[in-house]
């Protein structure tokens, strides 16, 4: 039986949980791939950091571009998680020295994907990324393989699990963002440092492979509209739920006349529609093709357990199979794609307008509307007659995001305003 | 570049969609695999039925079984669907002759899977069948790759278009079972004989499928739970909805102490619950594993077109790779797995039982759930007073399939009764 020698660079929560993973299916590996594999090489910053098991010191390289020089190495799991630095270095040299690399680095992927996949390619090696997009759901794997002859139109989802337990827990919790984002960093749903999550930045990541395996097209590198849940108020999410609607951070890619169309923000959709009920840490996504229809999966989206799963997907996946394009296609034909001009996006929306409660007030509100040809379908005004200011908040027919844009520049003008209004746009899924 | 030889045998609705993918997508699987298709034997009962393209007659075969005389045939797809005859025939000869076979017949797989995947094992070809099970989703690849080395405790779900659309339709038009079924054969969600799809067959055929790749065991040839939604009447459509549940065929398969339990019967599920909000044909499969945690995957299930991508996928995974294995370990490791006793099932349930309204009628009722030691949640009881008849609904607490079989041979004996009572599993989903 052939032995295949593996790296694991990144000892972290991932790096560990997938050692231990590596270790204990041997055998099931052995049945399903008839190879055996072996850890040849592990690499993190510190031997000595307390951990569950003790690292061998005869496989363990604290330079992990010391193993390409010492070890012969047939598969590298990198997982330190950098966009660049010395992810992009190891990956990169493993590559070149014809390793298969498999790596749950999504921003890596999302900035470096189109080099790293020619570079696999003309080294005849895999590159694989399953665990960069929603975890515990196969979906790279599915748009490349189970899906493989559909043609793609368009891919949404939730696929950052914090934003997602966040926006549920103020909902259920009745509790204010700050409260409920101090909570899930002590429960671990939240990191220390979430800002990619909360900014939609890690969202937009994994929009822009999503796009690239649906598409068979070149990771965009235009600016995205991009918008988080930071400004996100607990009073939003009620006034939502008097409405029957619900707020979800998605993430969202479609052609438009062959031109692409990528954006994240939260944004509001039926209470009763499927998204409208993915919550928690839960990742969703959603596929509409021919002749598939729409297709759906759910599971959970971040997590060492469900990314190891994905690891080791991808680990099966080479050492059962051959050579696979890392984006499904050669790199050569993948094409560049137009950007659609995201101002004309037609969509109704939500605007939550903080006002001082005098007379004219309303009439000079409802007046920036109809300036911007945008046409008002409810508008429920709330005084706040103790302070004397007033909530307005008016659900608009369809409009174009210019029309909203010049809006809010408007709006923001306005002497009566006491604080930015929220804007947030209504998705007919 | 290499050019693969394919024969269609079966030109029913599926074979003719597939063959126009197959014709249309040539340049697609050339670019993803590097291989060249080319159609090399066709097989019908009718060259002459009407069809919307011409069967070029050079490749036209009355008997499939000529083919593997007259051409030479890398890739075999076998769309006439029955469980024995002449398709397990063709199967069979392909694979005693080197060539793949793939296979939407999800009645044959069930049937003679075991023999047909160690006959392609021994003859290192391909054997695929990702169609069988829920056309639309590609859950058999999902828990052969994308799942790999997860160990799963349960997988369940909706897995027949057919009856899901009519349960749906029943609660939606408030219509009978008879006026529904009628409607849905109008519009193509039911065959003209829908037998196997309303008795829940079919549903077993792929829940038999899903448990061998799931748990790696042999096709399981013991008698199962197997109840259909033909006894299902409107009336208990209304009564679920009134008590926030709704009916469901689910199939339904897990390891309880290493003991297969497969099931499948209509059953109640809460209304909120995600396979509750399932509904019109569309397909659902869960899986409960570990590390992924709850897995779920939701599309078409059947028709033409969502198979079609199924085989292709099937297509496209025998060009671009290896050998694999079927249930995707070898027939030699898959052990066979000893049945969970049924009786030990343990559940509440919805019991309506239609009486004459007598006075002592509730009394003997009831003390048969004494009797048989079913304690009793809630009880509704509806008098039809016209006709001195009375619709006894009740929700039990917890008990066993040993006791609720002893329940009902006592019901049926009760002198009150009018009809047989409408007995309905309530699954803590």
């Amino acid at each position: 039986m052939k032995i295949i020698n593996i790296a694991v660079v990144g000892l972290g929560q991932i790096g560990n949980y997938l050692l231990n993973e590596l270790n204990t299916k041997k055998k099931d590996i052995e049945i399903k791939t008839g190879k055996k594999i072996q850890i040849a090489a592990i690499s993190a910053k510190n031997i000595n950091k307390k951990r569950k098991f003790k690292i061998n010191k005869n496989l363990f390289f604290k330079d992990p571009l010391d193993i390409f020089k010492k070890r012969k190495i047939d598969i590298l799991f990198e997982a330190v998680g950098l966009s660049d630095g010395i992810s992009k270095k190891v990956v990169e040299t493993a590559l070149k020295n014809k390793i298969h690399v498999i790596t749950p680095n999504k921003a890596l992927i999302a900035k470096h994907g189109d080099y790293l996949s020619s570079l696999a390619e003309k080294n005849n090696v895999n590159l694989e990324f399953e665990a960069s997009v929603a975890g515990g759901i196969p979906i790279l794997r599915t748009i490349k393989e189970g899906l493989a002859t559909n043609i793609i139109y368009k891919v949404y989802g939730i696929l950052n699990g914090t934003c997602n337990y966040i926006l549920s827990e103020m909902e259920k919790s009745n509790d204010t963002f700050h409260n409920v984002l101090k909570n899930a960093q002590k429960l671990g749903y939240a990191e220390n440092e979430p800002k990619f999550d909360l900014n939609g930045y890690d969202t937009l990541a994994k929009v822009k492979i999503l796009s690239s395996l649906s598409f068979n097209t070149k990771i965009s590198k235009e600016k995205c509209l991009l918008e988080g849940i930071q400004n996100i108020e607990l009073k939003d999410i009620k006034i939502a739920n008097q409405l029957n609607l619900r707020i979800k951070l998605l993430g969202i890619s479609e052609r438009i006349n062959n031109q692409l169309f990528e954006r994240v923000y939260p944004c509001l959709v039926r209470k009763e529609s499927y998204i409208g009920n993915v919550n928690g840490v839960m990742n969703a996504v959603i596929l509409h093709g021919n002749p598939i229809g729409e297709s759906i999966m759910q599971g959970e989206g971040a997590g060492p357990g469900p990314t190891s799963s994905a690891l080791m997907s991808d680990l099966l996946s080479i050492l059962r199979g051959n050579i696979k394009y890392p984006f499904g296609i050669p790199s050569s034909l993948r094409k560049k794609i137009r950007k659609f001009n995201m101002e004309n996006n037609l969509c109704s929306s939500y605007l939550r307008i903080e006002v001082n409660d005098v007379s004219g007030v309303l009439s000079s509100i409802t007046k920036a509307f109809a300036l911007n040809k945008i046409s008002i379908k409810n508008l429920i005004q709330n005084p706040d007659k103790k302070n004397k200011k007033a909530s307005i908040v008016i659900i608009t027919h369809e409009s174009l995001e210019k029309n909203y844009n010049n809006l809010l520049l408007n709006l923001n003008k306005n002497k009566y305003l006491v604080k930015k209004p929220t804007f947030i746009r209504i998705e007919k899924i």
